[in-house]
C-alpha cells in the first residue's frame, strides 16, 4: 500500500480573486445577475475590471480555498490546477506555496492567461462572481498525477470543473486512480448553475464516484428537483457515504447512512462577504474527518471555519484557523 | 482520584417480573389500563397473580435490566436495589450475580416481601405492568454506598424510584456523591405516569443533576407540556449534556449541545413483547458511550440491543448482545 503523504489533495480552477465593493446599481445597470457565478469571456472580463476599483487581489478558486483552509488548520495538502506562467499565475503559485501547499502542476507558457474572478460585493454581503477561467480550464488528464493522488487520503474536487470535456476527463481519471488506491473522493457541487447545466451527468458522477459530498440546501433541492428538504435528504442518502448539506444561518445537516446529524450554525454579528463560506466549511469538515472526529464535530469545525471567512473580504483565512477552532471547540465543551 | 471499577452502576427497583400472555378482555374486564405501569398493593397484586398463568419468572426492574444488558455487552457493572431475603429475593440475587453484576445491597429480613411486577402481554405486543414494589421501595440513603458510586463512571438511575420520600433522598445522595467525584449521572424517565405525577420536581432534578437523559417522545412532550416535537428538543437542550429521545419505529434523536442526531430504528419483523425496550436501548447507548463511540453510534447500538429484547418475552437478552452488536455494526459499515 502506498503511504499517505497528504491529508487532502484539491483539484480545481486555479484563479486569482479580484475583490471589489459595488452598489446594487452597478449590477442592475449592467444586467449582471446577483448572488451567483457567471462565466465571462476575456473581453467581457476586461470591461468589468475596468469599471471597478479592486480592493484586493488574492489567490482563490473553490478547491484551492479549501486546501488553503486545511493548511491553516495544520493539515498536509497538495493542489492540482492550471495557471499561465504570467504575473497572476506567479502570484497564485507564490500564495499557495506560502500557505504550505504542494503545487506541481506545470503552468501554460502560451495561450490563455491565468484565470481570474471579479468578486463584486454588494452592501448586503452577497457576492456576485464574474469569472474568466482562462488557463484554468486547460486542465487535462496529463495534469493528473497518479503518485500524488495515491498518496492523498482524500481527493477533493470542485464542481466548477465541469465545462470542458477535457477537464471532465481529468476528473474522471483522478477518481479512478483514487478508488484504485482505496482513497476517498470528496466533491463540492460549487454552484447551483453547475447543477442546472449538468444535473443528470452530475448525479451519475456522484453516484459512481463520490464518497463525501458537499452541497448546499438549494443545490441539493435542484439536484433532485424536489421542494421538500426532508425528502431530499432521503434521496441523497443511498448515493454517498457522507453528505454535508449546508444551510447558511440554519447550520448544516450531515447524512451518513442511518444517521442525520443537524448541527447549529455559529452565531455571527456581521456578515461582511460570504465568498468562500462553502469552501471553508469543507476545509473544516475535512479537517475533522482526517483527524477522526465525529461527524457532528466535523460539521461544527466546518461552521467555525466558514464563520471566520465571512466576517471579512476574501476567501482565505485572516487568523490561524487552528487556534480559532481549538478555542471554539473548548467553548462548546469538546476536545480541542 | 478514585479509580474506575465499574462502567455503569444501576440504582433501581429490584423486582422480579412475572410474565403472562392475556387477551384484551382480561384487561377490560378488570378495568386495568393498557400500555402503562400501574402500582398495586400487596392484596391487589395477589388477585392478579391468581388469575394468570405465569409464562416465566425472571429478574427485572428497569435499571437492573439496563445493567444486565450492559453486562451482556461486556461492560463492568454494579447494582443497588432492595429485595427481601425471601424466595423471589434470592432468585433476584442469583440472576443478577449470574449476569456478572456486583450486587451488595443488604436484603430486608422483615417487613415487605420482594417486589414483583405482573407483566401482561396482549396480542398486540403491548405490555401492561402491575407492580407491587414491596421491599424495593424500602431503599434508603443508608443503601447508597459512596465507594461504589465513586468507582463508577456512570450512575444510572430509573425514574420509578420516585414515590417514597426516603427513596428520593437516596437518589439525591447518590447524585451528590457522583458529582463530587466528577462522575456522570444518567437518568431514565421510565414511564409517562412518573412524569405526570412528579413533573415539576422531576424537571428540577434533571436540571440540577442529570448529565445523560433517557426519555421517550411521549414522556418528553409531557415533561414540557408541549405538542411540537422539534420545540421540545429545544426545551431539553439546555438542561442536560445528552438527551437520548426514543421514538419506537422512528428510531431515536440525540440532543447534545449544538447537535441533534436522528438515527433510524432497526427493521424488525415481529414485535413480540416491548417490555424492556427502553431499558435495553439505554444499555446499548451507555455501552457505546463508555467505549468512546460517537453519539450516532451509541444510538445505533441502543437500537440494536432494544430490537433484540422486543423479539421475545422478557426484558433480559436471550443472545450475546456483544456478538449481535458487533455483527450489526459491521453490516452498517461501522467499526465493530
Amino acid at each position: 500500500m502506498t503511504e499517505i503523504v497528504y491529508d487532502v489533495l484539491g483539484i480545481g480552477n486555479a484563479i486569482v480573486d479580484v475583490l471589489a465593493k459595488v452598489g446594487d446599481a452597478f449590477l442592475s445597470e449592467r444586467h449582471l445577475i446577483k448572488g451567483s457565478m457567471t462565466l465571462v469571456e476575456a473581453a467581457e472580463a476586461g470591461k468589468i475590471y475596468a469599471d471597478v476599483i479592486p480592493e484586493r487581489q488574492v489567490s482563490g478558486g473553490s478547491a484551492a480555498n479549501t486546501v488553503a483552509g486545511l493548511a491553516s488548520l495544520g493539515a498536509d495538502c497538495a493542489f492540482i490546477g492550471k495557471v499561465h506562467d504570467d504575473e497572476l499565475g506567479q502570484l497564485f503559485q507564490r500564495d499557495i506555496g506560502a500557505a504550505g501547499i504542494d503545487f506541481f502542476t506545470k503552468p501554460l507558457i502560451e495561450g490563455a492567461a491565468t484565470g481570474r474572478s471579479v468578486v463584486l460585493v454588494t452592501p448586503d454581503a452577497e457576492r456576485s462572481m464574474f469569472t474568466y477561467l482562462g488557463a484554468a480550464r486547460k486542465l487535462t488528464k496529463e495534469d493528473i498525477d497518479e503518485k500524488i493522488i495515491s498518496e492523498s487520503r482524500i481527493t477533493f474536487i470542485e464542481g466548477y470543473l465541469w465545462d470542458e470535456p477535457s477537464e471532465h476527463q481529468a476528473i474522471l481519471a483522478a477518481c479512478e486512480i483514487a478508488h484504485r488506491y482505496e482513497r476517498k473522493i470528496a466533491f463540492s457541487v460549487s454552484d447551483i448553475s453547475c447543477v442546472e447545466k449538468h444535473r443528470k451527468q452530475m448525479l451519475e458522477f456522484i453516484k459512481q464516484y463520490v464518497d463525501i459530498l458537499f452541497v448546499n440546501e438549494a443545490e441539493l433541492m435542484s439536484l433532485f428537483q424536489r421542494d421538500d428538504f426532508f425528502e431530499v435528504l432521503e434521496d441523497v442518502k443511498p448515493l454517498v457515504e457522507i453528505a454535508a448539506v449546508t444551510r447558511d444561518s440554519r447550520g448544516s445537516v450531515i447524512v451518513n447512512g442511518r444517521e442525520k446529524i443537524f448541527v447549529e450554525a455559529e452565531k455571527i454579528r456581521d456578515v461582511v462577504d460570504s465568498t468562500g463560506a462553502g469552501d471553508l466549511y469543507a476545509a473544516g469538515f475535512l479537517y475533522g474527518l482526517v483527524k477522526g472526529r465525529s461527524l457532528g464535530t466535523c460539521a461544527t469545525i466546518g461552521g467555525i471555519t466558514a464563520s471566520e471567512i465571512i466576517t471579512h473580504y476574501g476567501a482565505r483565512p485572516e487568523v490561524s484557523l487552528r487556534g480559532l477552532v481549538r478555542h471554539r471547540l473548548m467553548e462548546y465543551g469538546k476536545k480541542p
